[in-house]
């Protein structure tokens, strides 16, 4: 029984934050739909509309998370319009449900082995707004319920081998003002530098080495390059944005 | 198994803000007390202490909940006072239990049939200021595990049948800056225009069908008109508040 | 079966904020090694790596968890140095796990009688930063279903008898501009007043019973003395922060 409840997992990858009924709204079709299986919040504070930073990100989240786990990712700038298809990807046992955008080809990228499909599945009513409710989460319902929803196989609107496996951009600033790229520590020396906004950042295994007020870049506990700065917010005292690139030297 | 578990939702709808250790506390009440029923944050950010603009807000949420759904409802900037009085309303087959100051008005006003009744049953320990945890909660708890506490069938304080069915307010801003209000998109014509702060506002279908830069008004997810932007901040460009009244022209 | 649900609920307690992916890669190592145990986030906006005033107030919340419960409590300005040890505290029946700075110390001043251990048992993989999720998880995953980790038993770094039983300071300030204080209301008379930031506060019941415009003290739900305005914020108006002292007259 906790088994089969691992291979049930619901995760939630969005950019509508916390206000609002939306995620709320998305739980309840999920409760109703897949009573029995576990729905974890993720993040909810994904970049908005930015569905190349969190390709990124997410394909940095999801190796802890056991086969079978059912991904409902929505970053969306496309919502209601005819150019953006809802899409299922499984890649390494895993499956993710979202618009087909983007979001999901760095998990495509990096996946020994990848499928796509097109979801032919309709609800009885389809809102024009807001599809995560109506549309993806039924079938992420219906995916961890061991259900396939109606889909055709294709490939993504987007060319995974065309995107790079190390993005050299900041692609996320958490609440205390550390900074995520979409470069893979294990891929960089500990000798290099990063040079972002004209300042040049040296490497530190950790906060507590590092000195007070100066910036470092360390490998976060997700395996990517991130600079912070220790006790103060690197983000906010060096000018970071989303999107800024950098350069290693 | 599953179906049981469906009419026993509890689902949450407050003013507290996921800051402070309030909503946890709530769901700690529930865990311990209903352990066996599925909490659901609907939202935390209804306006504060606007029951009326949450009265509104919460009718239009509740359509896609099962019979027997528990809502724990709580907008109240008279607790602790002693002129409004703890109630429970039935209507169309749904529980409400909160605060009995209009908050539930708009549901009875748009049900078929609805009975109401002012709360009993008192706990061991009763704080003056958090009604939520230690009166409402155990409340809802009681009503989702099917048993009824002491209570007496009462008129709400207010008389639905005084309040509109729509109303021309904003009633609420989400995250993005889009202005839900009170007037049902079923019930105006998509040739009509609304003014606000002296802007007139015309109808798109969807996001990507509006002009940028322009605002527009669209029939939202929940049926109600909504103004927006097209990638933009509606509430900021517009200096949009909640309760500010709008025109159909 | 409900009983022993009861006896296995898990309490998240951090300053992580709900932004980023942190507290879901909590509640995923959770959800695959604690399945059938009930995951509550009591708060997440705990002072930043503020472990004194987040001692008071953790002890200020535990009361109403029955035994057996399992409190996973995060602030951690050391993570990653080699000073701080990870740390396993049990005080009249319920668990707490973290890091061992001080966090525990106001819960074991309070308790009948405690026990401390430090955490012995290490994970495959343990990142330098994220403690949380790599270390903290796993063992509260191991205490709520009954096993116990390796642990050696151990005296707190700090003495608990050296920290004081009442703190007049400010510990937090809520949503609303509330400031609670580490005093207990039960051990203060209400004919006293308090001294803050050169202004004298007197006591009301609640809210309702205060004067706008005019701050008053009263006894929270959670026992604590905390400072207050009537539809006002009291932080802004008074220009309050967290650590500021206050004296009672």
């Amino acid at each position: 029984m906790e088994q089969s409840r691992l291979f049930d997992m619901i995760v939630l990858f969005t950019d509508f934050g916390w206000r609002g009924p939306y995620v709320g709204q998305m739980k309840a079709v999920l409760a109703q739909q897949a009573p029995d299986q576990l729905v974890i919040d993720l993040m909810h504070d994904v970049p908005v509309f930015n569905f190349r930073a969190a390709a990124y990100l997410l394909a940095s989240l999801v190796e802890p998370f056991p086969n079978g786990t059912v991904f409902l990712a929505i970053v969306d700038p496309g919502v209601g319009s005819r150019e953006r298809r809802p899409c299922v990807l499984k890649a390494d046992g895993r499956w993710y449900v979202g618009p087909d955008n983007g979001l999901f080809n760095v998990i495509a990228r990096h996946s020994a082995e990848y499928s796509a499909w097109v979801i032919d599945w309709q609800p009885a009513s389809l809102s024009d707004s807001f599809h995560g409710r109506d549309l993806f989460a039924p079938v992420s319902a219906q995916l961890a319920c061991g259900q396939l929803p109606a889909m055709t196989e294709t490939r993504l609107a987007q060319n995974p081998e065309e995107w790079p496996i190390d993005l050299a951009e900041i692609i996320y600033l958490d609440a205390f003002g550390n900074a995520m790229t979409g470069l893979h520590g294990a891929r960089i020396s500990k000798h290099a530098a990063l040079v972002l906004n004209g300042t040049r950042i040296n490497y530190a295994r950790v906060f507590a080495e590092a000195e007070k007020g100066v910036p470092f870049w360390y490998v976060n506990s997700n395996g990517l390059v991130e600079i912070a700065m220790n006790q103060a917010d690197a983000a906010q005292t060096l000018g970071l944005e989303i999107g800024m690139q950098l350069q290693i030297i």
